[in-house]
């Protein structure tokens, strides 16, 4: 049992919480809460911290029976304050080991009779929009995201929050030279289309049942011109209003849906 | 040129800032920024507060211009920090006086040849999510928000800047009765559909051409079963993956440019 916010194993917490260098040297990310926590499996596990009420308020089988797989340990209530990166904390967070993917291997494992739908960041800054991206990503059933170096950390604790388990489940992976990652995923024969402002085409007017990877930029610069010009096709999402653009979330949100779409309703035609 | 941070003024903008309760009070709120307060028209504003340093950097004409039509201050940069809401602040920052539409004149206000198409919100508890909407929204050609007592505070300053001048622009209501204010919607002869995890049908299946309202519930609990009874169908948005539900912002967002869509199409088929 942890008693004091200045035991070692509490300050390694801290710094895995609040530091993207700690947690890049370390190849460990901070997981909180119990529903996130339950995904987990023993091998993506270093350590499990449980704080003594939630320990009181668990007194289940199926709780002890989870711990028993895992290394863990109890800490006072206080001490999981001072771990924790919310105000008010669940009780148990995990530290989990990072897992790398590379591009290839992304590229090599679209599941079976699926086409590629991969998602491509270039500089999106915000952790809440990735996460966003990440958890509708799944739900819209993309098969990667490839981002650069200066897209956010994905294992920041307020994009694994926002994943909502997704993290888990969706590969990604940072590449050092982006246009050198576009110019390997054309030759896997991915179209790339890029959201851009002076896309010609409506976004709804392209054929999104072919492997394709999506371009998105920075949200408040967009996307650079070079990175825009490595795409196939700018597309649009057209605009109503005075509305210059969209938060990055939402537009692509729209273009994964909509790819989305278009897959369930080419499958029915075969079917037919 | 107000140097105090003491002084009468500044306590009123720190209270507009903070407190919905004030704002409520006064029927005024607070508008931050270069870009969204140019947008204001001298009628909007009670009064512009300028810190010397955004002076200093804009002593151009058009600036001097435009404060010309309207009561202004300037401050003190301390002050300035001392007003505003953000961390650096650019400098500039109205009292804006709220504009109040009734649910009748929303239902009689879509614009000329234009069926309705409006969000209905159950108690959506995040600013940020709030204030997306109505910028996606804008972008998406919605009509009109409709929202119970419980949702976030429009006029609170995180959902304003997230609305990027949307708010200017979309009419809303907030309904002390969301069940009443749905029948309206009804006898009005608008569609109402709910995202619903147990909606039968997908929402691409929906014909949304006709007048039509979409309603979305809470972040964490989704809509009442009360309010889901009010909708004429319950729509699904089809998962992949392990995603239970998507993020509040998104799944409107996916409803509204669907949406959008289908009334381009309409409109193109008609045009042929």
């Amino acid at each position: 049992m942890i008693n004091s916010a200045a035991n070692k194993q509490v300050r390694r917490v801290v710094n895995l919480v609040k530091k993207a260098r700690a947690r890049r040297e370390e190849g460990l990310y901070i997981v909180e809460g119990i529903r996130m926590v339950l995904e987990l499996l023993p091998e993506q596990v270093e350590q499990i911290y449980v704080s003594e009420s939630f320990l009181r308020a668990h007194q289940d089988k199926e709780l002890s029976a989870f711990l028993s797989m895992f290394h863990w340990e109890p800490v006072a209530d206080p001490v999981m304050k001072v771990m924790a990166d919310t105000q008010t904390p669940q009780g148990i967070l995990a530290l989990v080991r990072q897992r790398h993917y590379t591009l290839k291997e992304i590229l090599n494992r679209p599941p079976a009779g699926q086409a590629h739908h991969l998602i491509i960041l270039e500089t999106l800054q915000d952790p809440g929009n990735l996460g966003t991206i990440l958890r509708a990503g799944e739900g819209a059933g993309i098969t990667g995201v490839v981002m650069d170096e200066m897209t956010a950390d994905i294992y920041n604790p307020k994009v694994i929050r926002s994943t909502m388990g997704s993290v888990y489940r969706v590969p990604f992976v940072y590449v050092s030279d982006l246009k050198a990652a576009c110019q390997e995923m054309k030759q896997a024969g991915i179209c790339l289309f890029a959201a851009h402002l002076s896309g010609e085409k409506n976004y709804d007017q392209q054929d999104f049942t072919v492997p394709c990877g999506f371009l998105l930029g920075n949200e408040a610069r967009g996307l650079s011109q070079d990175t825009a010009l490595l795409a196939h096709t700018l597309v649009r999402i057209p605009m109503a209003g005075r509305v210059e653009s969209l938060n990055a979330a939402v537009a692509a949100s729209v273009l994964m849906f909509e790819t989305a779409r278009q897959r369930r309703i080419g499958k029915n035609c075969k079917n037919h």
